[in-house]
């Protein structure tokens, strides 16, 4: 069946009350596609399908909307509802729809939880923004390291529903200080008999809860884990991550890259309204505005080198353009290299060497072929030179600026990002400006 | 133990030929770990190391190198154990390294390896790069439908060690076609002589082998799977997609974007020679230098103008580069926007709409602030007027131009990152600069 012919055979059931049939097709949808399902259904028919979903359905669907729908729908259901959905939601998914809510809010839902989930809650919700704590979860089994294995599949057996993956039992002391981890393929291939301490593997990778997102991503990426488990500094065992997690993450601190190398605001997408988008990309634009009128005030100094060879403008925006330009691709290579690997002292000082050695080649390119189109468009071998000069220079200090500056906010622990496109573009144009015209002020006499 | 310490122990235990000690150690460590390991071991101890590993950690080692490394190693490697290892590495990481080969050599390697396992490799290869078909591998677990949950578990105890994640197994008929899956939840919670067609769940999401690996991408992290089946299109199980290889798709398809909306050319990382990241960056630039000396053109066309009110060059740079940064910030917004949605012609439409609104608001806000500090800074009104009108225009239509092209692209199914910043930057230059050559020419008399 196709997605419309599901959403038909929905409201045929709901309109003749056919309970069975409504829950046969629910049955055979996974999460996302119930979500789908509920976005396609006329507002009219929404009510009665909500009144017919589980309370395990109700959740799936919870998870699966986006941030305004989740609201929309945890106000229409009635207290005893939402408690239930809020109790069986997975914490980090809970956790990240709390964090947008108002603080009276997320008390009153909080109080109304199950105990021992709402004070996982409220743990997880101090620690900060983007690191481990804040994005594990506690659907995972663990297991005291006396059990045996049989033992351990009786007690996957139990919590089977509950855990999210079942690819890792944790193995804890009294204290629940984690000691060993144990795969399941350890548990299929061993004898039922054996004891857990005999065949868990004690070198755990783990992470600290203060352990920032990025850098947990990189981990289950580079071990291929399907789970990591998060320790505090005692080594006690606080929750698990997920992959699933780490994908969002990984598209998350991409988009972040993205919007602050072009600028271009927090958080904007298709469906943000252009008063709010205009309002987030403006602060940068106004910004770029004044440093732009720098441009202007460096022009109006050499006002009369301008006035006595006004073919100096034309190669202006040329030579502004391409410092920027080369300096928007050394701070892209620079911000996306970071993100795979930290360079030390010894590997820094060899990408900025490399990085003047491409200046140095993209320069005398450039330069060359500009000197041979200025002489024969102008018909002056000096005004060539001014500018063939002047592009290799201002290329040259361009690529090291978009390589230099995202370096040294690096080592200022300041996301490199930050030192967008346009702003590496707005410096660099200021460079040029200042090279180009202190040149052809020099050769003043001889361009006349 | 540190990772010094790991490597110093590995050391002692090869020069004094303690075997047992050093298999220890390796026990221990993770397959990333191991080939941290080689890559911190002197040269002098590599070959030592590498005659003291298993076929199976020779595997490992060779799946967590880098590219250059990995052929390094693949000669090093006597004929016998390399076909070993070969053999043994997961299909879709032998599929990626030997692309990068030369075709001899992919036929030599593939010809001594055992026939099921190169003919599914030789299969592979044949599909499109950045496709399912291309990244997917054989390492899963097959049933047919009448087997009991008693006869799954026992054919998961035979395919553990080869299998790379259990999470599912795969139903299939005797063509091999895919009728349903089970997961090891529902063998655990089930009871033994129970039969699989009981338990299959039928309705499988799953991919063509053909689908674009950004696809393939988006279905696993919207329903968090950890496996993935791909088909042909008579429905056959061809293989499985893992989501540990879906995080390096995200990971490479956003340093795909950021590559082309900086312009940057492919594939420059840390490592690569200065040389080669020139030669691959300079093809932009000088196709940006040529567009940049079309502004050049432009601005001799207004030779006149700008010599009789030499003032309007120091607003030349701020309102090109202003209207290169708003369109940078439109060109990311639609950019990412469309990695997680297809906008129909509706949706399209309304986006335009949104960015018209946006590139009002922001032009408005930017031309009064502009026509106060023109006129402060010039004492001239109509100057400030001048240029306050142009850069309201060339606002407007530089976000225009930085939602539309993009979208366009799309629409003829183009990628519409290749409407990179630099050139959408160079665009808006010439734009800006005809609009505000214009405008000036227009007032000229009152300019005076």
């Amino acid at each position: 069946m196709t997605e419309n012919e599901i959403t038909l055979a929905l409201i045929q059931s709901l309109k003749d009350g056919r309970t069975q049939d409504f829950q046969h097709i629910l049955d055979e949808l996974q999460p996302y596609d119930i979500a789908v399902q509920y976005r396609h259904l006329p507002e009219k028919h929404r009510e009665r399908f909500l009144l017919h979903l589980t309370v395990r359905q109700l959740t799936e669907l919870m998870q699966e909307l986006h941030r305004n729908d989740q609201v929309r729908l945890l106000e229409r259901m009635s207290v005893d509802q939402s408690t239930k959905v809020l109790d069986l939601m997975d914490n980090d998914d809970l956790v990240s729809l709390l964090s947008d809510l108002e603080p009276t809010m997320i008390e009153e839902l909080l109080s109304r939880m199950n105990r021992e989930e709402s004070s996982y809650i409220q743990k997880t919700m101090n620690y900060p923004p983007e690191t481990a704590g804040r994005i594990m979860n506690n659907r995972y089994v663990w297991i005291p390291r006396h059990y045996t294995i049989r033992e351990a599949i009786d007690k996957i057996r139990d919590f089977a529903e509950i855990a999210e993956y079942l690819n890792y039992l944790y193995v804890v002391d009294e204290d629940k200080k984690l000691l060993g981890v144990v795969s399941y393929k350890d548990l299929i291939l061993g004898e039922l008999d054996e004891q857990i301490d005999d065949v868990m593997y004690t070198r755990v990778v783990k992470v600290d809860a203060l352990t920032d997102q990025e850098e947990v991503a990189a981990i289950i990426s580079r071990y291929d884990f399907i789970t990591l488990p998060v320790v505090d500094t005692e080594n006690r065992l606080l929750g698990i991550i997920t992959v699933d997690d780490v994908i969002d993450v990984v598209l998350q601190e991409a988009n972040e890259d993205i919007e602050k190398l072009s600028a271009s605001g927090k958080s904007i997408d298709f469906q943000t309204p252009p008063f709010v988008a205009a309002y987030r990309r403006l602060p940068w634009l106004i910004l770029l505005l004044f440093i732009g009128l720098i441009s202007g005030g460096i022009i109006s100094r050499f006002e009369d080198t301008l006035q006595t060879v006004v073919a100096l403008a034309f190669f202006m925006p040329m030579i502004a353009g391409m410092t920027g330009n080369t300096g928007t691709q050394s701070l892209a290579v620079v911000v996306r290299g970071l993100v795979g690997q930290k360079p030390d002292k010894k590997g820094t000082f060899k990408l900025i060497l490399r990085e003047l050695w491409v200046g140095i080649i993209i320069g005398v390119t450039c330069a060359v072929l500009i000197l041979l189109i200025a002489y024969v468009w102008q018909g002056s071998l000096v005004l060539g030179l001014v500018v063939g000069s002047s592009l290799l220079l201002t290329l040259i200090i361009g690529t090291l600026a978009g390589t230099v500056i995202p370096l040294i906010l690096y080592r200022l622990k300041i996301d490199p990002a930050v030192a967008s496109g346009p702003l590496i573009t707005t410096i660099n144009d200021i460079l040029s400006l200042l090279i180009y015209f202190g040149l052809a002020s020099l050769f003043i006499s001889r361009l006349m």
